[in-house]
């Protein structure tokens, strides 16, 4: 039997707190999705004016960087053609996601869950995701 | 009418055996799904700590690699923009896979089956399932 | 931060034995597949002789059981027109799965993961999949 | 090891032939699907003046009928709200049909392929896949 740690509903809510200050303080309203260690969405925001196509790919991004524990940034830098990774992109659907944008969260070393920012340019989607984990971070303390 | 050759639940175990052998030895926990020669899942592990994303895209190298009679890693080496087999990985929804670590498995000049590998980079993935299908033949003797 | 206590590769196989065991008994090779608490595919067999639907309609089926802590025949008594229930076998295009033939798998009251069987009558697939379960709970004492 | 027999080219066109043969006597232009005992197409045809719904719904019942060896109708017989096997048609996204005019193709006791049919009603589909199988059998001596 194994023994699992996964992100809770407040955990869930600190990253979306963090993400959603910096989305606010950069002009760019975003979709945040956070989910668990398995891939599977525990919440959820689109702030007023947050794109439509980015309701699935923030799922995505925060997926991929769970359920893969890495950041989709770096599945991207791999994903090019004439490497052996090309192609991963378009696994399981388009589901498994490359684009900038979701990050693994972990906490001992040990990924607890994920989060997928979407809306804006790739740099911007990616830094409001690390504030998100930034702030959840700082709060555990 | 035809008469084809077909892996076993047996011949699946020696492949699951010696990749998952290979897989402890370079210390990456794998996917590993063996299909038979028509794509079809004969059997599946996914060792503790294997990749959820994993799942699927072991299996969609095997198939690939069974039904198309072809190593995934050729198939990428020619899935390049300006080829005309590029786009081939988003064909089947994306199923056609062409990351490396998907292998036939031929038996006397004949594909019986294929055998997919995920979890690590393509070339880790790569060696886990040669090292299935080297077991397999060895013990085949 | 929450603990999930989830099945490894070890319990996987003792539950595929004991299906195994009780389908060989009544000579019905069958599909099994057995899931994380999650849902997420750890260990799969297709007996020789299994048949191809039951591929996925084995793993839909302990999906189904372990997503959603319910067996899956528990859903099929309520999913009759004229239930608010009905329907529900269409979720998820159709992988939530109400045939008979998928249960949860618990320890200690919690649901730990899920086995589904399929290629008999559902009564048989039921009954090899509490095989599998009273196998497993028997190894561990 | 496993050796299978599969239908082939040749008993593909002589199972149209009948199919065809009959659809031309009850004047119901029909879709004819073939499939191998894998449940992977072989031939189709469409007749002029088939319908564009039945290019999907025929080569489903030949993939339901071969894979899981068992007539699209029988299915259809038990798929009821209060059997365990409701639900059923849902599965594979709706790929596992249950309407009639799928039937398994035998020889020797062994299925190696599948025939669908659709177009009419489900009697003239079940009809013409019929008078296929006999023609294929009569043909074959």
């Amino acid at each position: 039997m194994l023994t699992i740690t996964r992100l809770d509903q407040q955990d869930a809510r600190l990253l979306i707190q963090g993400a959603r200050q910096k989305a606010d303080e950069i002009g760019v309203p975003m979709c945040i999705a956070i989910v668990d260690e398995s891939g599977n969405l525990v919440a959820f925001e689109r702030m007023d004016g947050g794109k439509i196509t980015s309701v699935t790919i923030a799922q995505d991004k925060a997926f991929t960087a769970a359920a893969a524990r890495k950041a989709t940034h770096e599945y991207n830098e791999k994903c090019v053609p004439g490497s052996l990774v090309f192609g991963i992109h378009t696994a399981m659907g388009g589901r498994l996601c490359v684009v900038g944008g979701g990050l693994p969260v972990s906490v001992d070393g040990e990924v607890v869950g994920g989060i997928g920012l979407s809306s804006g340019t790739p740099d911007q989607d990616m830094a409001c995701a690390q504030a998100g984990i930034d702030h959840f971070l700082k709060a555990r303390g």
